[in-house]
This record gives structure tokens, C-alpha cells and sequence, in this order.
């Protein structure tokens, strides 16, 4: 039976929306987001897409036009109704009222800013400008924009037949890793995939799949429209642009020092239990628990997302134990380039010594690896990151080289100032 | 968008017909139900199934009361007015009006006849009896319920992406198939999967899927519903239920031999050109070729169905030799347990020296193999088969005596009339 309806709906979406909603986000993002907008609503910040694959020229794969359509569409999107009674009415990490009311106003009355595009050297130069609340909302759905987008390009060219076939080897793909994941004790993994998903239909039907396949294993999703949709727990706590931007602002190397810690002040002002979560690598983890406070220490756990994940493990609980504080308590959270080898053997090397859980991103929403001719649709590493605050460069080291991120002569300095010394490179793939 | 009416709809069907057409059935039943309807339309006979995968317990399986309303729905059908049309209309290998207007008619007021069914020793005992051009027509029908029961069964406790994914699987392992066959330089490959298909919406995904996946390599299919909804060649000449019924009704050993050759002089009036394709191995090909006249040397090509096939095909290029025939311009129809390494082996032996084409039968539309726990839904290998004809029981040696039918007795005396020597045991599968 052909339903007319549906099928004249899908013909008046020309641009087909790859961004549906302002909360198609990363939770951590609107947890920032208050943060920011309570603490430093007016630094003007500049963010901006970075492709470090290179040799994925984004710019001759996807027509500029249907880009600009798609960011265009983005601006349009206000806070639903819905939307916003989930935000206001819904219990987040055990807390009710997690955004607060001045928060949510503010929230609900926000448009997206405009955006800056041109095309250089085959890759699109994409930047956002503006107050740091409003700018940084355009992180996850720009990546989102031009993942689907390059995938869009590949997709158009094949035939019925060839996409059905190519989603029913991406759908065995996934099964056959949730199907690994459920041999695993004692495993909590949550969906981070949204920024480098395939599509949003693709992350979606990946969710759903973990649902049914890992039950209690799964604990949630950092999408917030589909934990809505799907009834799941929204999960995410803070990421890198806390620190480095509040770095950039700093007036003295030794204000510039105390800067990774001063976020996680504020940070522990706002947040308790599960929220406290320490992320470590910005400038490089080793200084960064050697110097930190002894508070810190207090908190619930850590998120390793760079460098070697054993390595990063391993220093949390020799670090731990020399505070006096039980590592067996302590959660960690690997977020970094995971797929279910590594998750096996992290798990087998970390269950029982701390609390560990996976926060699964590429390999889990756009593993499509092999599956087209020349691997067109291979996931990529493209970021969106805050690139200067108030007028001055960002910087960031993480535990692997091959993450820097900012003007050389900064990056020495913040090496200098961290006490950072050699750094094994890994390759970064997603 | 919720389509309310096809919801509803699908809850309307309480029992989801497995055969929905008269015409759900293979075109070689047509063609012979209307040669039997022409010269043997009061013979009466009695077909059986036989499941010749005895640790398959298809009454412990299937529900009774589910698969008599599966049967009873097959008797509610008759021929549409489309139809009808579509076979007086259409054009078969060439010919128009390929059925006689006396047997149109007859088909259009057809009703399939009634079933004798009960459970004995965990099989389902399924017979049919009465006039051969009715019974003839339950033979695809009560094979494709079976069949498809028996895959529901094991449907029934599996979960929503469970149920996504085995699919995605089979789709997945069918198109590696499809992409080896379409490397195979002049293949010629036919649908002959009804009898024994997983479902009917799944061979007709995969017809759909040779139509896109292998171009003019796929030649069509052999199920006329899906040949009609799909506007595809309907493929097929004739089987051993011709000389298995013939062969019973001889009064004598002399009459008994030339039985065989008594139906193929019947067909040689009634068709011509890609019609005529010998089914030699009956009551084994070797000595059918030996003893057949030398006008059968001319038809256009053989069928392959038991035995060694290459073995066979060697056979009749040797025979066609030394009746003077050019064996480069015959067709070679390889039928029996094929796969894709099976097609590959036998194109490459064959192709220049004969014109090779395959029918491809159940591990095209239903090699659900390894698919799920404990291999429930692999295929397995189900017959429905004239026992006997006006009373008198028939027999089938074919070249493989692992698919020899028919009582001891006259098996021996079957074999020592067609001369059959040692025949090589060569497992069943499907």
C-alpha cells in the first residue's frame, strides 16, 4: 500500500535536513553551555572546522550550495516546545532542574549565529564567530553537516539494490560488534558518536540496535534528541574547549598554569557525583595530576581521550593511590578512537582496579570502512574546535602530537608551562 | 508518518498468506499441466510430500492448525482477471499465446483440490489426490508453505533488530554472491528458487537484486507472479513428474522403456526452439542417451538436475558428438544444488563448448545458512512428488541413488529395464 502522504512529505524536503533540531547535540555541550553562559557569556570566540584528513578534499566532494543549505537550515532551528519541556522536566545523572530557568530562557529564544564559508585548497574553510555560548552550539551540528554530507556525495551514485545492501553490511557490521560486546562482563558503554556519524537515521538505528542488543550495558546516548526519542539517559560531562579557552585568556604563564584547574573549580561549584569527571589531556596528562589539587582527586572519575588508553589508566591510578583515594572507586571513562578489540582488552585489563566505561564515537555511528569501492566512505578525523578567545590563539596538546592544535610559538610556550616533555605520536584515524 | 491503514491492514491478515497467486508457482507447471491437460487430463494421481531431512521434524515445528489455514487459504484462490491476461497475453520464449484458449479457460475456473493431512513418526504426511492437471498444481504451493512455516517458527522468538539483522546478513551474503557472479564472463543464470525459498517477499528481493546486481546475466525467473509483478522472462520447460507418471502407467516392460521417450515426442509437437530441453536422468541419463532417437539429438539443449554435473554435461556433449550435432550450439541447463563456486567451476569447463546456463534454486532464495543458532533456518531438502498414477506407485532413479523414489521392488525392476549400472551416492543437500 503506497502512502501518498508520506511519500509527498519526503518530496517537498528538497534539502533534507541532515540537523533537525538545536538538541540534535552532544549533551556535554549544553551542560558547557550553562557553564559559559553563567560565567563568561561575553568572550568572544572563533571557532573553526579543521579537516586533518587532508587528502579528503571536502570541498571538490560537496557542492557548496547544499552546504550552505544545510548550515542555513541549522540557523533557522529554535528549541521546540517538546525540547525544551525535556530539558526543564527531565532527570539528569539523578538530578532534577540540571538547566536552570534563566539558563533555558535564554536557550529558548536562541538562533544559531551566522557562519563564515570559503573554499581553500580543496577543503572548505568554515568558521563561526561570537559570543562563546552561541558559537560554541555550532560544533557538533557543523561536523554532523559535513559528515553526512561527504557521505551524501558517495551515496548518490550508487543504485537501489547497491544502498540496500550497502546499510544491511553496515547494520551485520554493527550487530556482530554488539554481539562481541555482550560476551563482556560487567561492560558500560554509551554511544559518543554523534559528531562523526554517518547520518542521523544511521545513528539512530545504531542506538536502537545497542538497546536491544547490550540491555543494561548500554547506558545511554550523548545525542539528546535521541535519548528524548529514545527514551534513554542523556550522558556527557565536559570536554577540551573549557580549558583552552579559558587558557587563551590567561594574563601570565602563571595564570596560564592554573587554568585547566580553575575550569574544574568553577566546574565543581556546579556539578556533583557522576558530573565530576576530569579530563586530563588538554595540555598533557602527566603535569596535569602531578600539579593538580588535591580536590580533584576527590572526584568521581577521569575520561582518557588521547594517548596510549592503558598508559592514561594506569597513571590515574598511581596517581589516585598516592592521594590516598581508592582507585577501585574511581571511574574511567576511555572516549578515544575505540573500537571493540581495544574495549576488550581495556576492560580485561581495568574491571575490577577501577570502575571502567566506554564512550564509543566513530567505530560505532560511521563504521563503514570497507564497505565501497576505494573505502568512500571510510570515517575521517574532522574537527570543530575554538581556535581564539577574545582575540588570542587557543592552544591545544593533548597526549599525543598528532592532536596540537594551535600557532607553533604558543604550542612551545604551553609545552614549557605544563612541564610537558616528549610525547609518544599516534596516528589518528577518527 | 504513521501509515494508519497499511498498520490495520497488516493486522487484518490474521494468517499473512504464504502463496497469495495460483500463478506463485514455477512456469514449467503451467506448461505441463497444459500438456497433461491435453493428453492425460483423467489420469488420476496421487502427490506426497517427502522430506527427505528426516532430523527435521516439520510436524514438531509447524502448527497444524497454521499450516491447514495456510492450505485452505491456497484452495480460496483462483486465477485473476490480470492474471489471466498477462499469460494470454504475454509472450513466452518467443511465442504468443503459448496457452490454448480450451486450457485458459479451464485455469480461469480452476480451484486447487482438497489435502489429506496428518502428523505420523514428527513429519506432517501431506497428500493430494485426484486429476493431474489439478493435483499436479499443489506440488510449488504446499513446498513454499512448508518452507516458509518452518521459517516463521524459528522468526517467532527472535527481536526486532534481530530479526533487521539476520536479514541485513542474508541480504548481504546474497549480494557477495550476486558481485562474484557479475565477474563471470557470458553467464546466463536463472531464478529456479520457488520450491524451496525462505519466503516469497524474500525471493522476490532477490530476484530484484539479480535484475540490478547482474544485468542481461540474469535471464529471469522461473516464478510467474514474479515474473508478471516484475516484467521479467518466465523460465522453465519440464520435470520428471512427465515420464515418473508416464513410465507408471506403461503396461509392459517395452512400453516402460520407451516411456521416456513417449513424453518428449508428446512435447516435441506442442513446442519448439528453447522448449525443447531434454530431462534425461529420470531413470539415468547414460543409458537415456544411448537408447533416445535421433530427433531428440536435435532439441535445443539439456538439463542437468542430478548426479555429477560436469560428469553429465560430458556425457551429452559425447552424445550430441556422435549423433553428428555441434555440441558448441547446445544449451546446457546445470539445475541441481548449485552455488556460486559450483557456477564458476562448471562456466569455466563448459563455456565455448556449450552454451552453459544455470538455474539457480535454493541457495539463491534461501541460503540462510549460519545465519542463526543451531542453523534453524538452513535450508533443507523437501519434495512434493507423484507416488502414483491410476494406482500404480511411480519411481525415480535420476543419476544420484540418494534421490531414488518409489517402492523396492520397482526400483529394481526400473533399473534393470533403463540398464542402470553403479551409480555414484553423492549427498542431497537441498
Amino acid at each position: 500500500m503506497v502512502d501518498i502522504a508520506t511519500r509527498v512529505w519526503n518530496h517537498k524536503w528538497k534539502i533534507d535536513p541532515i540537523v533537525r533540531s538545536l538538541i540534535d547535540t552532544d549533551f556535554y555541550k549544553l551542560l558547557m553551555c550553562q557553564s559559559v553562559f553563567r560565567n563568561s557569556r561575553d568572550t568572544q570566540v572563533t571557532f573553526s572546522l579543521i579537516n586533518r584528513t587532508t587528502d579528503i578534499r571536502l570541498a571538490d566532494l560537496i557542492d557548496e550550495g547544499e552546504l550552505r543549505e544545510q548550515l542555513d537550515h541549522i540557523r533557522s532551528l529554535s528549541l521546540t516546545r517538546g525540547e525544551s519541556t525535556w530539558l526543564r522536566g527531565n532527570t539528569f545523572y539523578g538530578k532534577r532542574q540540571m538547566f536552570r530557568p534563566d539558563f533555558m530562557e535564554w536557550f529558548e529564544n536562541l538562533r544559531l549565529p551566522d557562519y563564515h564559508l570559503e573554499k581553500r585548497d580543496g577543503q572548505y574553510e568554515l568558521t563561526f564567530e561570537g559570543n562563546w555560548p552561541e558559537v560554541m552550539l555550532w560544533e557538533i551540528p557543523a561536523l554532523a553537516v559535513l559528515m553526512e554530507l561527504r557521505g551524501r556525495a558517495v551515496l548518490n551514485h550508487m543504485k537501489k539494490f547497491e544502498l540496500q545492501v550497502l546499510y544491511a553490511r553496515a547494520m551485520t557490521k554493527l550487530w556482530e560488534k554488539v554481539e562481541r560486546l555482550r560476551q563482556i562482563d560487567g561492560l558500560k558503554i554509551a554511544d559518543f558518536g554523534t559528531r562523526r556519524r554517518h547520518s542521523y537515521l544511521w545513528q539512530d538505528w545504531c542506538v536502537q540496535a545497542m538497546v536491544e542488543g547490550l540491555g543494561d550495558k548500554f547506558v545511554g546516548t550523548s545525542n539528546c534528541l535521541i535519548a528524548k526519542k529514545r527514551d534513554l539517559e542523556a550522558i556527557g560531562t565536559n570536554a577540551h574547549e573549557l580549558p583552552m579557552v579559558t587558557a587563551a585568556l590567561a594574563e601570565s604563564d602563571a595564570e596560564l598554569a592554573q587554568a585547566p584547574y580553575q575550569v574544574l573549580a568553577d566546574w565543581h561549584e556546579e556539578h556533583e557525583g557522576n558530573l565530576r569527571i576530569i579530563l586530563p589531556d588538554t595540555y598533557g596528562t602527566e603535569g596535569f595530576l602531578e600539579n593538580a589539587p588535591d580536590w580533584l582527586a576527590g572526584w568521581t572519575g577521569i575520561r582518557i581521550d588521547s594517548g596510549d588508553p592503558a598508559q592514561g589508566a594506569e597513571a590515574a591510578i598511581d596517581w589516585w593511590a598516592s592521594r590516598g583515594e581508592d582507585p577501585r572507586q574511581k571511574m574511567v571513562i576511555f572516549s578515544d578512537g575505540l573500537d571493540v578489540d581495544k574495549i576488550e582488552e581495556l576492560q580485561t585489563q581495568f574491571a575490577g582496579r577501577v570502575r571502567p566505561s566506554f564512550g564509543w564515537g566513530t567505530l560505532l555511528t560511521n563504521d563503514f570502512r570497507g564497505l565501497t569501492p576505494h573505502d568512500a566512505l571510510a570515517p575521517f578525523s574532522l574537527v570543530c574546535k575554538a581556535v581564539s578567545a577574545n582575540g588570542r590563539p587557543t592552544v591545544k596538546l593533548s597526549d599525543n602530537p598528532n592532536k596540537a592544535m594551535g600557532p607553533a610559538d604558543e604550542i612551545e610556550r604551553y609545552k614549557r608551562v605544563f612541564e610537558v616533555g616528549a610525547q609518544q605520536a599516534m596516528k589518528v584515524e577518527v
